[in-house]
């Protein structure tokens, strides 16, 4: 038989391949299909499997550059075992940067290694000299002219001839001068890359400012802050501010705060059959007084919100707006673009359905139809108008009911322009679609944390939150309730619940958010098994007063100061979980270079105290077995002495249901 | 602020995207860098994520196509929970297959779906029945001719105005139209794909014969099937071929067979200094008889090569060749072309090395001389050779030495032109380096099983074999011992450990091996601590008969015939491992459609007996829990009528250390 000739092309392209394999990055996300997600100033974690054939050691540098930059930064990685290398570097800007890796044998380094083991084992080592007086003098060029001297002087060293008389091993001066520290550090830092390997895709990465992965909200109706009975206004609501940036809260959010429309208007409790006067739900948006765009009118005009806007940044808040793209029967668009709407077989447009249930006063859009082009120019619009107006965080209503590729798009071009930007998807849906809005631009996103209320439920949520791939661009927002939520806990926990519930939320993860009436306890449901408030405020307006009503304020107050002072409590994949012998009781804890670990211990059972032991991982908190340490309770203010890993722990929930210990080493 | 005006170009791309998304497909290794593996015959299955926005159904299916196909083939998915799809279709022909996933939305399911809701909930659904009429139309062109009456006839009954008196609901003829089973299946066989998503990459797929995955392996040496004290020939070893056919095995694999150097050449156990007429290691090759495409004049001529493989292909045994790519000094290719080695500062050539150890009878071959191409042609050509020759099978010696893109180029061009080749990667390295191999080409790899002997070890080890990614692209060949490798509990174990080992790598494994020897129980080390042989047969010669000595001859035999009589063992990922409340007792079983589970329990003790509770995953053997079923141990021919997960069993391993379980239900 014949043997076949090799195709030349074929050939060619692997005889010119590296022998270097860079593998299994992390993070890349889907193959890189979507970016990783950072924050400006935090350190920027890259891996990867790095093999080569054979034992030859080998060096790689992550190589990244940053929004703005046209040339590659690099800093090496190390070996951290099984072939696993890791590398970090600290971006200092939004906006996208990108990341990959190259890799190469390290000949001198391997060189090195191998001269060791010949000389204990008392070789002649003398072609193995000249070896590396070769390899070094390859590398005259590649090292900076201020170093080459000392790779001249160890060349020369190495080659001389007169072996002084006795000496061997590595008081051979030839020997010594072949393995000299300094030779080895610059040889290190500006080895020649022959053959190396880089890694084919080009990464990406979001990096966003702080607030989008540190931040407490605090979400309330405009139209509720007016005097009792009267509807508020943007210029109440300005006033209400200090209220909220009293307690400590980063962000204001609103719900949609447009024209709300009149046809098929909603009544108190949701009815069907509005009752004269009622004031509509604020996600009916538009009438015949505008749009997206536009205030609705009994709020006040665009220059109340400007002022509003104005205020909360001299409070040091952001403004948070929800943005629902759907439109009431009477939005501006169903008479100017019925095309951007669903349409039934007898021509009439299609309200909102899932079947059996009807929502007749709400037109979805149409992301696929005929004109999706000018659809979703218009919509872009929405954001580009907000943002004109010094809003820089967006709560975006339902996105998993529409298309993907919009989102990709319209947070794609928002974020190129305006790298700030923070998006929060409110999609409680599948875990999938869920995740899927993170990996195409949301920076935040609503969890399934209202729901997660056991110990055991908590833990193995946190820990996919902050353990799997999802830590690379999931970053959650974890709301204690919302206007449509008032979990079942709530309502029948009382005063206790409410504190728990503020404790985890606002300490397991950085960014948080409670809806107003929360810190009043309010805990009544439309009806028996439903999650929805009785006389929500969706419907109707609510007037609150501090005045003479037991209250969760000065709680939150401190709780949001206990975060703004303690550095580790701003991050979220420092999590440790801890161990404890009671069901009811759950330990975790966060850590930050340079400050004091925070160690929580709640008691999750809203009804009665419980005291157990808590197993603490000493080494996750930088302390070691037996060491004694302080706790100090940063609510109570309590201090205690512990050692070692085991502390006995009581907690009343009619006191305080949690301890937020400060840990110092003594 | 004015708002920016949306990059037309990049708006055009989101707009035509589909709504609908494909991810985390498996497999996929490396981002489809790398081929999948499958059997010819068998169930290839693909999963994969696949969304969309809102509650709309999907349809999705597996597009491939085989190695000589140009059109694609379909299959459907089906929706497995948390929006996991899975799909899978049968290769019937080997060599490179590709896939890929389309998928788009089910409209007409999803009408349907939310038809029964509606009707049971009563409503008016005459634009509804309008909207389905409208859908079946738009489907008359994608359908197939014979089908289209049946939607005419639906359409038709559809739109039948005269609502029958009292009809409602169900009963409404329109909507028994509507709903019509038949339609329904027409509608989900045919539906169209408007904007569909596909894949982006199309996967490969490398199918491998069936002896890829599942061959019972004997190695020997031809010299030493010669009379005693004589060397062996290709003759001597087509008789001896009878033998290892007659034991059950499938592959006859020899150590290299070329001629051998006798420069620096080793002498009986392994001694530097070889003693007058030492035979030399067959792994030193190359002589001024010839290289890599010559056989060792010794052992004969090419004719009686031929005449072995022919005797081999009579008795149903494969042939095959151990591939070493290294020379001895004498090799032809040192004088013929020094550049393809490496070299000394002196102009010396390089012989290989382990600092401090050195093995001056080899020298390595440069992957990464200048003149590669040379070298890569010459070595491919070393397979070609031996192809033309009848031989199938290449177990390839220290493949993790040589570069990777050189195996990557061979394998793949070998392959292309004879997709029925087996490569076996006889490296025992490091876990990435080994999966790499596997990855880049090799169709089988040896592993770390000889050192696996603990019940945790052995359970662990599978588990990544059986369930993590390695599965789609590391196929394992188990070998019980080698010339080089002799574990310690063979050492120690006496018989019942030979037995025990055999059972775990012939059942454990549908592909694995012996060495030779072992059927004799051979199990003295060249010394305390090593696992190399006392008089290894890399150096000197050995005769072996079955005269009067004891032997594990009818034992393989038996346990060769059981693999042989029962599916289930040709299979690999079926493995499950049952509980036991024994650490030394190990229970596993494996399971193939239209077979009889079988179900192992060894007692891995080979120093005494052991009784203990075996706790059956009843499920995976597809019995149910409180069903009586029988057991008959395929070794012993006991039968046992079980009743149940938990049976006791106890094992003398004096007996048989073993229960090879063939599950009959009653």
């Amino acid at each position: 038989m014949a043997e076949k000739e090799a195709d030349p092309k074929i050939l060619k392209g692997y005889l010119s391949r590296s022998n270097v394999v860079v593998e299994r990055v992390e993070p890349e996300i889907d193959s890189g299909r979507f970016p990783a997600k950072a924050i400006e100033g935090d350190d920027f974690e890259v891996s990867a499997d790095i093999i080569r054939d054979g034992p030859a050691l080998l060096q790689a540098v992550v190589r990244y550059r940053g929004p703005d930059s046209r040339s590659w930064s690099e800093t090496f990685m190390v070996h951290v075992g099984n072939d696993r290398w890791v590398g970090s570097f600290r971006p200092d800007d939004i906006g996208t940067w990108r990341y990959t890796i190259e890799a190469w044998t390290d000949h001198f380094g391997t060189w090195r290694r191998d001269m060791f083991k010949r000389i204990e084992a008392d070789q002649n080592v003398d072609l193995e000299l000249e070896e590396s007086a070769l390899l070094l003098e390859a590398h005259l060029k590649t090292v900076p002219v201020k170093k080459r001297a000392v790779l001249q002087r160890a060349v020369e060293a190495i080659r001389k001839k007169s072996r002084k008389k006795g000496a061997s091993g590595f008081s051979d001066p030839r020997i010594a001068a072949a393995l000299d520290e300094d030779v080895a550090e610059i040889m290190a830092a500006h080895h020649v890359r022959t053959n190396s390997a880089m890694y084919k895709p080009v990464l990406e990465l979001t990096v966003d400012p702080e607030r989008a992965r540190f931040s407490a909200w605090y979400e309330f109706f405009p139209r509720s802050t007016g005097n009792e009975g009267e509807h508020g206004t943007f210029q109440t609501a300005t006033k209400h501010l200090s209220y909220v940036a009293d307690m400590g809260f980063d962000v204001a959010y609103l719900p949609p705060i447009h024209p709300i429309g009149s046809t098929h208007r909603k009544g108190k409790n949701n009815s069907l059959d509005a009752e004269p006067g009622a004031i509509g739900s604020p996600w009916a948006i538009g009438s015949r007084e505008g749009g997206h765009k536009d205030i609705h009118p009994e709020l006040g005009t665009i220059d109340d919100f400007d002022e509003f806007v104005a205020e909360a940044e001299r409070l040091g808040v952001d403004i948070a707006l929800d943005i629902a793209f759907q439109c009431s029967p009477d939005h501006p668009w169903v008479a100017e673009h019925p095309e951007w709407f669903h349409h039934r077989p007898d021509g009439s447009i299609k309200y909102a359905e899932n079947p059996p249930k009807k929502y007749q006063d709400i037109y979805p859009l149409n992301f696929e139809s005929e004109d999706r082009e000018g659809l979703w120019i218009e919509l872009k619009g929405v954001f580009d108008h907000w943002i004109s107006h010094g809003v820089k965080i967006f709560r975006v209503d339902n996105p998993h009911t529409k298309t993907f590729p919009f989102w990709e798009w319209a947070i794609g071009e928002l974020k190129a322009e305006h790298p700030e930007l923070v998006f929060l998807s409110e999609a409680f849906t599948r875990p999938k679609v869920m995740q899927e809005l993170a990996k195409l631009g949301y920076n935040q996103s609503y969890t399934y944390f209202t729901w997660r209320n056991a110990r055991w439920e908590l833990e193995e949520y946190l820990t996919e939150l902050t353990r799997t791939e999802m830590r690379h661009y999931f970053r959650p927002n974890f709301f204690t309730n919302t206007p449509d939520i008032l979990h079942e806990y709530l309502q029948r926990g009382g005063p206790p619940a409410f504190k728990i519930r503020l404790v985890l939320a606002a300490l397991l993860s950085p960014a948080y958010g409670v809806y107003s009436g929360f810190e009043f306890f309010e805990n009544v449901p439309v009806k028996e098994g439903s999650e929805e408030y009785l006389h929500a405020e969706k419907y109707e307006l609510k007037h609150r007063s501090l005045d003479g009503r037991s209250n969760l304020v000065p709680f939150i107050r401190r709780i949001n100061q206990i975060r703004r002072d303690n550095p580790p409590l701003a991050l979220f994949t420092n999590l440790v979980f801890h161990g404890t012998d009671k069901e009811n009781l759950m330990a975790f804890s966060k850590t930050a270079e340079g400050s004091a670990p925070i160690l929580v211990v709640v008691n999750l059972n809203p009804f009665q105290w419980e005291e157990g032991t808590v197993s603490l991982n000493l080494t996750a908190m930088g302390l070691s077995d037996g060491e004694s340490f302080r706790v100090t309770d940063l609510i109570s203010e309590d201090s205690f002495e512990w050692t070692g890993a085991n502390a006995y722990v009581r907690l009343d929930p009619f006191q305080e249901p949690a301890h937020v210990f400060r840990v110092d080493r003594a």
